[in-house]
C-alpha cells in the first residue's frame, strides 16, 4: 500500500516529527557536534542551544530555567520523580500515592519501590476514569512523601482535577510532594504550572512532535532527589551523560510551536474527533460503546470505543491491513492480550474491555483522513461481526 | 572566525556525525516515526529497523543479539551495569573492584554504591596508566560481584590488558562478573567479545560519529540484572521507555563503519598523532612532557602533553581563540580546576597535571590540519612562556 493512502490515528503512542522541529535540530545533527561540557567554541555552542531550548520550555510551563532536567523521555522522567524522592526520603517508612490507571512505567515502578519496602497506595477511579477525590484524601497520612497522578490519561484520554488534588493534599498532607506525569498532556490543553502547583511534572518530546529519546522532568526549586544516573554531574547533578544536544533542542522547538498551538488544536482536533465518532456510530451495525468523559474532562484527541462481540486484536490486525492505524485498548505482551488495566479499573467488564479500540488524532489529521477512515472502520466492523454471526 | 578554518582535536570528548550515518537516520526523523511498540505497520518498520541494528551491533562485537541493549547512553549503560548487577547482590555483603581512572560515571557510580554499603576497592595504576594486575589479584574475595576496568582510558588513552585480567578474575573470583567500559575503545582498536572474556560492556554511538543520547550494554547470556528504569518492559525488560529509533539506527550504522574501517584509522591516525607530538616538540622552547604509553597499549588517537610551568586552561583558551578545540588534562567543574584524577593515579606530581593538553584525533583529521595545529600550538606554547618570563 502506497504510505501516502495510510492513515494514522495512534497519535497517543507517537507523533510524527515536525518539518520545522526537524530543521532547528539539523544543525546539531551535523555541524554543531560539540561537547556542552567542552570549554572551547564547539561546547559553547552546544551549550548555548542547550540553554535557549531550556529557556523556551521555562517559558512555556511557566517556571523557571533551574527547575528543567534534561533527560531520555518519559518513563525515565517519571523514574526520577519516583525513584529520586523516595530516595531522599526514609524508604522503609515511605508512603506513595498514585492512581490505578497510571502509565505503566508509574505502576512499575511503584511495584519495584513497593518491594524495597515502600507503601504504595493507588487511588481508585470512577466510571468516566477521574480519580476519586474523596478516597484520595482517605489515604493522606503525614508521612505521606508523594502523591503522582498523571493530568491525563492514554487510553481513554480522562483529564485528572490536579488543580482541586493539589488544594488537597497542600491542606492535608502540608509534607506530600505532588508528581503529574503531563505525558499525553502538553500541547493537547493548556498546561501552567502556577495554576495546577504540583512540584514535579514529566514531559516526552515524541508525543508533541519531537524527537524519541528525549523528555524532561519539571522539579520545583528546592526540592532535593537522588540521582538515578550518575556521572560527570550534567543537568545540576540530577542527571549525568553527555547531553543529547539535537533531541534538547527538538523537545523546546516542538514544545513552542504545541504550547502556542494549543487553542487550535483543541478546537480543530475535537471537531474532527466528533466528526470520526458520528461516522462510526452511524455506520456500525450494532452498539458502539464509547469508554471515559464527552465533556471538556477529555483529551480533544482521543475516542476510545468498543465493537461488542469482537476482539480488538482482529479489529486491529484489520484495520491495518486497510492501511488504518489505531491501538487496541488492551496491552499485548508477549502474544496474551490482557483487557487494559485502565478499563478494568473505570469498571469496564473484560469481555467489553477486549473488544476497544483506542483512536488518536493529531494535529496533521485531515477531515479527508476522517471520512475515509470513519467509514473503513464501520466497514471492518461489519464486515467482522457478520463474520462472526455467519 | 570561518569555521572551515577551526581544528577539531578533542574527538575523545565527542565526535561529528558522519554523512552516511545521518543519511541512515533521516527516514527515522521523516515519514518512519512509528513506535515499536505498535502492532501496526507503522510500529513494525519501526521495530525491523531496531532489529537491524541490533543485529549489525552483535556482528561487529561477535555476541548474540538479545546481548545487545539500547538506552541513552555511555553514562546510563556504565550504570545499569553496576547498579543493575549490585541490586541482584546482596548490597550490604557485595564487593567490587574498579581502577582509580575510570570514567566519573564509574567513578561516581562506585561512590554512590559505597553509600548504600557496598563494598568497593580501586586497583592502582603504575605510571603509564596500566591497572596492576598483581594488585588486582590480592584484591579478589569470594565474594567478589563485579570487576570493572574500561578497555582504554579518556584522558591519556592507556588500553588495558582485559584479556589478562579476565584469566585472573576467572581463575581466582569464578563468580565474578567481569565489566568493561569500551566507549573509548570501539572503532579505534579491534575489540572483540570473545577474545576479551568480558560479561558485560558499555559502548556510546557519539563517541564513534554516530548520535549523542543513544548507547548499548552488551550483557552476556545467563546473566541478570535488576533494570534501572522500569515501565513497558521494552529491551528485553532490561530498560522500559519508546525506544529512541532514528538513535538506535545511527549507533547500528556508525558501529558498523567504525568497526570496519578500525584497521585504517589505527594506522592513519597513528601516524598524524605522531607526527602532530613530533611537530610539538620541535617547535616548542623548552620541555614537552608526553604522559601515557608511546607504544601499541596506547589508543591511536590520544596524546597528552604537559608544558610545564603553563596552566591547561589558558593553553585551552589561546588555543580556541586561535580556532583550535583541544581539551585540558584537568577536570573543570564550577570555575575550580583540579588535577585530572587519571594523571593523579599515574603519580603525576600536580602542577605538571595542571599543565597538560589532551589532544584527540579522529577520522576526518587531516594532515593539514595537523601541520596547521602543530606550528599553533607550539606558537601558543612560546608565546605563553615568553609573556610568563618577562
Amino acid at each position: 500500500m502506497d504510505k501516502q493512502q495510510r492513515i494514522y490515528l495512534d497519535w497517543n503512542a507517537t507523533t510524527p516529527l515536525k518539518d520545522e522541529v526537524l530543521a532547528e535540530m539539523l544543525p546539531f545533527l551535523r555541524d554543531q557536534y560539540g561537547n556542552p561540557s567542552s570549554t572551547h567554541w564547539w561546547g559553547q555552542q552546544a551549550r548555548r542551544a542547550i540553554d535557549r531550548s531550556r529557556r523556551a520550555i521555562a517559558k512555556a510551563l511557566g517556571c523557571r530555567q533551574g527547575e528543567i532536567t534534561f533527560l531520555s523521555g518519559g518513563t525515565e522522567a517519571n523514574n526520577l520523580a519516583l525513584r529520586g524522592l523516595v530516595d531522599c526520603d526514609e524508604p522503609k517508612k515511605s508512603h506513595i500515592i498514585t492512581s490505578a490507571i497510571e502509565h505503566p512505567c508509574i505502576l512499575a515502578t511503584a511495584k519495584s519501590l513497593e518491594a524495597t519496602g515502600v507503601d504504595v497506595d493507588y487511588v481508585p477511579v470512577d466510571a468516566l476514569g477521574h480519580v476519586r477525590l474523596d478516597k484520595l484524601e482517605r489515604l493522606l497520612r503525614p508521612n505521606t512523601a508523594l502523591v503522582s497522578i498523571m493530568l491525563a490519561n492514554n487510553d481513554v484520554g480522562t483529564i485528572q482535577p490536579i488543580k482541586d488534588l493539589s488544594k488537597i493534599v497542600r491542606e492535608k498532607a502540608p509534607h506530600a510532594k505532588i508528581h503529574s506525569d503531563a505525558v499525553q498532556a502538553i500541547g493537547k490543553i493548556p498546561v501552567q504550572l502556577d495554576e495546577l502547583d504540583v512540584d514535579m511534572m514529566s514531559i516526552s518530546a515524541h508525543k508533541l512532535c519531537g524527537p524519541k529519546g528525549v523528555g524532561c522532568l519539571y522539579v520545583r526549586q528546592g526540592i532535593t532527589l537522588t540521582p538515578q544516573i550518575t556521572g560527570g554531574g550534567q543537568e545540576l547533578r540530577r542527571r549525568s551523560g553527555t547531553e543529547n544536544v539535537c533531541g534538547i533542542v527538538g523537545l523546546g522547538s516542538a514544545m513552542t510551536a504545541a504550547v502556542d498551538a494549543v487553542g487550535d488544536y483543541q478546537s480543530d482536533v475535537s471537531h474532527l474527533r466528533d466528526q470520526l465518532f458520528q461516522l462510526i456510530s452511524d455506520g456500525v451495525n450494532g452498539d458502539v460503546v464509547r469508554h471515559g468523559p464527552t465533556d471538556e474532562t477529555v483529551l480533544p484527541n482521543t475516542l476510545s470505543l468498543a465493537f461488542q462481540g469482537l476482539d480488538s486484536l482482529s479489529l486491529l490486525v484489520n484495520l491495518d491491513l486497510e492501511g488504518i492505524a489505531v491501538s487496541s485498548g488492551s496491552a499485548c505482551s508477549s502474544g496474551r492480550v490482557d483487557p487494559s488495566h485502565v478499563l478494568s479499573a473505570m469498571g469496564v467488564a473484560p469481555e467489553l474491555a477486549m473488544s476497544t479500540l483506542r483512536l488518536s488524532l493529531g494535529c496533521y489529521t485531515s477531515s479527508d483522513d476522517i471520512t475515509r477512515a470513519g467509514s473503513c472502520i464501520a466497514k471492518v466492523v461489519n464486515r467482522l461481526r457478520e463474520t462472526r454471526r455467519s
